[in-house]
């Protein structure tokens, strides 16, 4: 036999990152190596302090060399140090590395890196989004998400939800909600004397929401969720859109009121702001951001229960104070944003459950009040954002759906599945979509979507 | 204020579900309630059985129910049952639900459903998909890939990896590895003369890996992982290909040896075959599966280490038998499936990494050998499957890199950014991509990866 076997055998694969390490007691009988990237520089007489960051964590770890070590220390080039870890002398941090042995393995010349220590402009860094990932925030935002997926998954394994994956590429635009993007077709192959047709048997778009794939599930299997790639073909530039998003979608079986809705909405958002390890990059984030701000998402995380109103209500506050507005505060109109942000910022100081808006302001398949006039729905407002959260129950009635799909002007056999799942054990379910990057920006103050996704995608621009 | 706030206490805040109630110790005493579909009805004299389930286990729950409260049952309906929960005095289930309380909630007439419960063909289900999430091995497959994902996430995080979101559309095509999707012009606002235009400053496509990408972030915080979807619009129809797919793919700083990523990639296949959730799907996607290729699964759980041999090992030992095959294997040509399986089925009788393939066979970014004629690449190859993972060191040395990028006949321009993750503090890198389905496919027996996916997607073909 010419092939070998090797030992493996240790619990953990990888030498313990930083993170790792400094939440270990420091034995100074005990050699050990850190890689990752100088961060930072401070040469004294006798002594020099290094930066190494690996990205396991915000603060890095404080590294002391002596001089004649640290002379080919720069700004970005990466690093192996041995050396033991040490309860640190100086303020700022708890533990220290005490360097013996210090190796380069990259070196970076400081005169041409474009990743300068001052403060650089959020476009510069887009412009260099390869390299931004090398800043403190955005290494920070990245880590937040990180324990915002977390926390997502820990939540909903623990309300008894399957995560799923549903399509990107789809023959349906969910609700016609926004421009879509469309694939074009595809070439045969090399050599083949055919012009390119659809690859499908029809046209293909990027999914807008999973919601009514969620629906098929919800079915099937009772509860279930997803964290997916949504795209919208959205030309108009604001700080709220990207045409790449992540969207938290969840959709469940046997609920019949839109409150019940609302209450895992709160509950999830709450487990995330909850995580414990979002301290610290929390901490960076806002370190200069808006203080009300992060006010406000400290005191949304102990307020309970979130405030609710009807759409009606909502706009009975709003006429109280139509003066305040360009727009006039109107039953049968959408809000606006000035509208949403007075209710969250102003009305209720806090997040906020609008519920039960006009049925023609909503897509088709939302489900029909009593009324007549209004569905069972939701918008969650956020101080300072606007909508982070759209729910509704969903229409299980098959004559009602029907009505509706016509009502709204849809060809009725693009839903004869969709109608299926209601023909067959249909049941009362409802769900809802959070804006992955939404939720980011208003967690930790970030003004722009674009700054709380690693690499963005938006109109006019595609690096990478 | 008009508006209201709602008590919310419960630390679970939904029902219980059927795998949650199977957990706990049955108390007679209390009286609670079921949701779900009807799976299965059998009806005696004096008393009817009927299978609900929810979706959050394999074998459901079996109710007990008077006969005249059962008469309304059919396959496929969505119930509410109320009753208490006791030992079985049958065998087949420790514990079964006693109904004092039956409530169809939605019908579902047994003369058109179409998910009838004779065995019912792969085509006919695919034709179905929105219906076959009903059907026990499909559900059975959906919480094997959930806890397989949760797997993937508990493994990585140990070993101190951020999860990141790579992008979906994509300026580049990766290693130009197959064929891939374009996007669509797209049209201005409606109303508009203009025609359609590039969305972004350039061509976009959908990503078929995330690997360059994820080397910019491992450049940054170290340790990445992303479990992603990826694309190729590639017409021919296998059992082993998609036109979408997850993979999953990790890419690290500072691992300069191929044998130690193989590490990596069989620690985390193993922790994923040992999650205890597994066994109750696996036994049901198993038992109308190969007892061979089962015990094959089992084997490799427990082998240590997986076997390893060079690509120059692996032709030696092909050629020993070169008359078995169609395609005689030769030193400088890819292996063919026929090859990969002989070696995985035949010579090793297990998984089997083959490393360092010829460099003219493999992507710009392999790093090359000393030898120089080879670079540090691996590819796992699973018994009866054949390539499951692909991985490799990458160049990390900028004028290897250039030479490379030259050689494969690239535009050094569209490789700028990647040259200056070398340019500014790189590392020796390296990182893999294992395709999801296949190893889902791997694990269950099921044969085609159309069913290893709840919705698939492949040429010719695209449904909801």
């Amino acid at each position: 036999m010419l092939f070998c076997r090797f030992a493996s055998t240790a619990s953990r694969r990888l030498r313990p990152t930083i993170s790792q390490l400094l939440a270990q007691e420091p034995d100074p009988q005990v050699i050990l190596s850190v890689t990752g990237h100088i961060k930072s520089v401070r040469k004294q007489k006798r002594v020099t302090f290094a930066a190494v960051s690996d990205g396991s964590c915000p603060d890095g770890l404080q590294a002391v060399l002596s001089p004649d070590d640290a002379h080919t220390l720069t700004n970005g080039c990466s690093v192996r140090l041995t050396g033991r870890l040490v309860q640190s002398q100086g303020k700022g941090q708890a533990k220290e590395l005490q360097v013996d042995k210090c190796e380069v393995i990259g070196t970076c010349d400081p005169e041409i890196y474009p990743i300068q220590k001052q403060v650089l402009s959020t476009e510069y860094l887009r412009d260099h989004v390869h390299l931004r990932l090398r800043v403190d925030s955005i290494a920070s935002m990245l880590r937040v998400r990180q324990c915002a997926v977390d926390a997502i998954h820990d939540y909903f394994r623990r309300e008894g939800f399957t995560h799923v994956h549903t399509p990107i590429i789809t023959g349906n635009d969910c609700e016609g909600a926004g421009e879509t993007f469309r694939l074009s077709p595809v070439a045969h192959r090399a050599g083949s004397s055919l012009p390119p047709t659809e690859f499908f048997d029809r046209t293909a778009y990027l999914t807008v929401s999973s919601q009514l794939h969620l629906e098929a599930f919800a079915h099937a299997i009772s509860r279930v969720y997803t964290l997916s790639p949504c795209f919208r073909a959205e030309r108009s530039q604001t700080n709220r859109h990207l045409s790449e998003f992540w969207m938290l979608e969840a959709e469940w079986g046997f609920v019949d009121r839109v409150g019940d809705i609302c209450d895992i909405v709160e509950d999830s958002i709450k487990h995330i702001l909850n995580h414990p390890g979002l301290v610290g990059d929390l901490d960076v984030l806002w370190s200069n951001g808006d203080a009300e701000r992060k006010q406000g998402v400290l005191e949304a995380k102990g307020m309970t229960p979130w405030a609710r109103m009807s759409y009606t209500e909502a706009v009975k506050e709003l006429e109280k104070v139509k003066s305040k507005f360009e727009s006039e505060p109107i039953w049968g109109k959408p809000l606006k944003s000035e509208h949403e942000r007075w209710l969250a910022d102003q009305v209720v100081k806090g997040p906020v459950f609008v519920t039960d808006y006009p049925s023609v302001l909503k897509p088709f398949y939302m489900r029909a009040n009593d009324d007549g006039k209004t569905v069972a729905c939701f918008d969650l407002l956020m101080p300072h954002l606007g909508e982070l959260v759209g729910g509704s129950l969903r229409e299980e009635r098959v004559d009602l759906l029907d009505k509706a799909i016509e009502h709204h002007g849809l060809n009725k056999r693009d839903y004869s599945w969709y109608r299926d799942l209601r023909m067959y054990g249909g049941a009362p379910h409802g769900g809802y979509g959070l804006g992955f990057e939404r939720l980011i920006g208003w967690m930790t103050g970030i003004e722009n979507v674009r700054e709380c996704i690693p690499i963005p995608r938006w109109a006019g621009k595609l690096l990478l």
